[in-house]
């Protein structure tokens, strides 16, 4: 926990898509930005030690391990990072915080909201204690969303009145493709709900500083079976393919969600628009340096305006390249690295919180309690549970 | 209703946007199709004797009068065009059909689902004559809209999975902007519902053709109260400023809708997007000319493609100008017009007939259900009523 | 000439394309502006009488004739219109002015220089005696053009230093589609240079109100024979394909053109970009009611605005539709007949007049010049020549 | 030289902006690509002892020289590579290739078309020990870039009749932005000619596998004197501040090119669109994940399409993120990298050549001749030289 070595030492547990790039930011987050502690790629863990051994290499890691408890109970970790799948979430994070290890958890934090909130309680005993941690929610910090969450809290847009936050992928779309464990709701929880839902609550919730209190919401499973990869028959989807929400926020703002797996020919096209009564802004993340803006200002000269996210006085930039050289999706991951680094050497806890990802998860809750009721349902609060 | 004298003469009610727009329909039609009658812009009628004949002589009818039923009583009209506020297309309606005369009425068909299905069982009683009754929502005479449709149609989506539809216009954005009558329920039966919702469900259901059968929906009024033009205070915005809905439709596919008055900068955003089996599709109205396709069949080159609507070979097109030199907003009316002549000309029902119109009526009637009991309902069958 | 029985009355000579968007415009003019005097469509024509007739049904004017030189001798006629293929612009031009008809011409305005600084000089001694020309430089009428223009002029954008503009077509871009009339030079004069670049060149001139001095140019033919419409083998293409040119202007500015009808894909795209010491504009006929406009006022959140040319405030548009409803091509030709027609009741000379028209044939020569030279060539001066 | 010891060890001459993004790539390529040898960051050289320790720390370098002689002599540096000002281009590289090093040098190769020639020679001599020499133009590396380039050598576009390239940035646009080293002729060599003509002549001739033959061009100085930093009045601008030219190919194309730094709200549009008889494609690095591309394929339903150059099929993305998601500027500089090494460990000369880059830079001079004989100008030959 001590920075006293000029370094905080990395643990990171998994290595697939999301391992490569957490590693990616490790890597270059003290290379791009003066931090005060550097991070240092220590070890990583995974299920088989020769992948990990081998993915150490390829990724740049000191050391690995075969299993992540010997991880946590190293004394040369600092920082535990959690890319492992989501139903390893709950206890990884609860050991290392327990072990006094800092945490960074990918999303969505848990497979279920109790699960959540319990990793919320103790996160919250934990960072008493000086030991936070900080849940992945990456999209926050490319330049251009970060710009717009700046933008709305200086009132430019006014009051907000609507949201619609689209994340569309289509790498299901076919029905012959095969069945991999995120299609199994006992490893992942959820589809396209807990993988896109938990990112476009999280950003609309940010964005707009606002939280959904009620909403009515449909799921939907376009293929129930898919062909196993052993050649053995088909396999039962079950998790959602796509999900569904009208929403309404505490501030009195309504939102439209829709997320999905089956939006051909939109490879990752995480999209939000807002609307308020001074101006309207949209963001797409298939054009990720682009914040489209609007304002009255103009007059007659109105227009939603491109503006390149590029500058270096936008969020992160001034330690980037010059204006109108756009990052890609892994300065994400630079920049969260970096953020996470900051907080914990200056003793704050980094948002967003454990607690902020209980409520994302909540909120999921309520789209599958929707689906099951058709009717509307409240967020349910935090539940109060002794441990 | 012969076309004996190689026309077929109008009378047109009302004068206003809607009558200015039929008008401009009606007088360039077989100017620019070649038409197997031509229209006669004959006569039209205002509540205001000076303001109809201001109108006429501006808008090119020969002749006015004061009195909408005095226009549908004159034998010297075979065709009634309905440009009236919505409470007058039931009335008007059903008394030209009764005089033998063809009708094209504005959206929407009715401010009820009840006069909207009396006015569909006339209108059929009608066509048995010979008498024919077609709804006008224009917006499928947009050539990048017909192609679409035909796109479709063609099976080159393959089967749709999920439609999303956005109008958005934002004049009512600024709390402040007058009172109007399109703000009383009285008059316009609804608000961003029956004015903007009616052309988003039609479309969305021509489109797939396929028909919504249950929804969960919201309204939402952001200003209750708005300054009188009198002066004289303010008055109570009895009509909603924003709807949103999920829709089930009888396909197996998922739809969700929003309309509202209130997205500062989209002008007149009609926006539909569409994603099938094998491809997917988007339209904005303010790219009019523009159909955005993906299909998987150029391989790793797919893309979206920004396909210019103005191909001679694309619908209405063989008529206009070459290919490149796109339409505007109007030349919908101009398209509507011909198709609506034509079909009169060869005693076929034009579409949409009132029937396909009162549907769309039930369907915004299930709207408002929804947010009455905040559950999904089902959209009703018609309602049987022997008249 | 007079006005006196209400109605300027419009003989036009052509009926294919230009003949058919003309027509356009005099029939909706006095419909959708208020006009001072009202055009009335009293005879048209053609070479054959047959289709002339046809034609004058189809477009909705009353007579039609076989000889224009009979219409311009009709005395009921006040008004001729040009849309005759460009070999006959100057002998038709010059006797109309002389037998005191105000005159419309399509561009280019003539084939050579000398013809159009004569029909110059000729339109001046008219205009005199209250008798007006114009050239049909159609596309200033669009609204987002009008709009860059008046943007300019009120200083927005500062002193202008860059221009660049692109007239890109792709109907020629097949070798094997047939030889036309327009790929001979004894009727057409130049290909792409005159049909494109005579838009290209008004445009920048007019839009940064300056003019081109010297410039250095290439004219490029692709393709060296095409099929003969009657199967007799291969006609030899005598005008260019494609012409480009580097520009300096009087103001200081530098421009850059290309004009092509080889670029695939690009159906009309008329595309100007203006970058000046406080801003920029960019516009293209493809998505003609756009501006995109840039200026600096939005200090980090300035970016491109994508202004809809669709506001009442803006050229033109507060006598056709609401905010947000585009026009198409054909708006230009229903603008323009109103400018004419409100300055020739006015007693004054349309913009733009013979003699700007003129200028613009003389940069075409430029070019030609240019090719031939393989340097830069001064645009020359209009020629005194006594007549 | 020899990879026996499993990496390539890289000494690094300059740290400023270019540096940070070398740098950027040493240190991530080998950790998003499996190479067969690793890059080492061995030792930066900078002018000032102090500094350049620092920005071996902060860009990851494990030592420091404040004398790129020195850098160059020691035996534990295997590859130099070349980031510091153009005037030290032509010592730096040869006498690091004459030191057995592999060099990497930042374009424009040189200051003079003279001096690269020379360096060319020496390249192509070293090339024959096995010592390689590489010019970085790493737009090159771009994904939609190099998918454009291949879908040209695939032959989709047909043969190339036109190219349009333009290289805009506004970062000089306020006459009084202060003077730099950039401006002075004597440092910099040209100004937006070398900087920006420089990639755009290179990535026009790559993609269309095609070399510029002859061309007439205009440079440009807007703004000939700016304040000096010590604030001791303004300094001269000495070199260009735009540049446009048009250029004939030897396989016949035509090319317009325009580049600037004063293109306001053009923050880094390096934009390319090239016509070919089968098809066309336009890519612009402010939306650097795009290629739009059209192809007569789909018939009527063709389109400019825009694909989304992120597919694990498309060049380089098999190694980084999933489809849809996005890479950055600095992604250029890891591929660069990547081909780099692997070319120096196969014994294979790595692309672009100093000869190509030289040849670059002949086209440049060119424009220069141009501008002083305001006619065409032929780009010289590689001129024999004895050394």
């Amino acid at each position: 926990m001590s920075a006293a070595h000029g370094s905080l030492r990395v643990g990171m547990i998994g290595h697939a898509f999301m391992g490569a790039a957490h590693s990616y930011g490790w890597r270059n987050a003290a290379r791009v930005f003066e931090l005060p502690v550097e991070p240092e790629m220590a070890v990583i863990a995974g299920s088989d030690a020769a992948r990990s051994a081998a993915a150490a290499a390829r990724l740049g890691w000191a050391q690995s391990v075969a299993d992540w408890r010997e991880l946590i109970e190293r004394p040369d970790v600092d920082i535990v990072d959690i890319c492992a799948p989501g139903d390893l979430h709950f206890p990884i994070a609860i050991a290392a915080l327990e072990a006094g290890k800092h945490v960074l958890c990918e999303k969505p934090l848990a497979n279920t909201a109790d699960e959540a909130d319990e990793m919320a309680r103790v996160a919250e005993a934990a960072a008493r204690r000086g030991v936070f941690a900080m849940c992945g929610f990456t999209y926050r910090r490319q330049p251009a969303v970060a710009l717009a969450r700046r933008t709305i809290a200086e009132g430019r847009l006014g009051q907000i009145r609507h949201i619609r936050v689209q994340y569309l992928q289509d790498w299901l779309s076919d029905p012959d493709s095969p069945y991999t464990w995120r299609l199994d709701a006992t490893r992942s929880g959820s589809g396209a709900l807990g993988d896109l839902g938990a990112h476009a609550v999280d950003l609309a919730q940010w964005l707009t500083a606002s939280r959904i209190t009620t909403l009515s919401a449909r799921t939907q499973r376009f293929v129930p079976t898919r062909p196993l990869p052993d050649g053995s028959g088909r396999g039962e989807v079950t998790v959602d393919d796509a999900a569904f929400a009208l929403a309404e926020f505490d501030s009195g703002l309504i939102g439209t969600f829709e997320v999905t797996r089956y939006a051909l020919g939109r490879k990752n096209a995480f999209r939000v628009e807002i609307d308020g009564t001074l101006g309207s802004l949209a963001w797409d993340f298939e054009r990720n340096n682009e914040l489209n803006l609007y304002t009255e200002d103009a007059g007659e000269l109105a227009g939603f305006a491109t503006v390149l996210a590029t500058r270096p006085g936008h969020p992160y930039l001034a330690d980037w390249w010059p204006d109108g050289h756009g990052l890609g999706f892994d300065a994400g991951f630079v920049n969260q690295a970096a953020d996470f680094i900051r907080a914990i050497a200056a003793g704050r806890q980094p948002e967003p919180s454990f607690a902020d990802a209980a409520q994302v998860q909540r909120v999921l809750d309520a789209v599958e309690a929707s689906q099951a009721s058709r009717g509307w349902e409240a967020v349910s609060p935090e539940k109060e549970k002794v441990r």
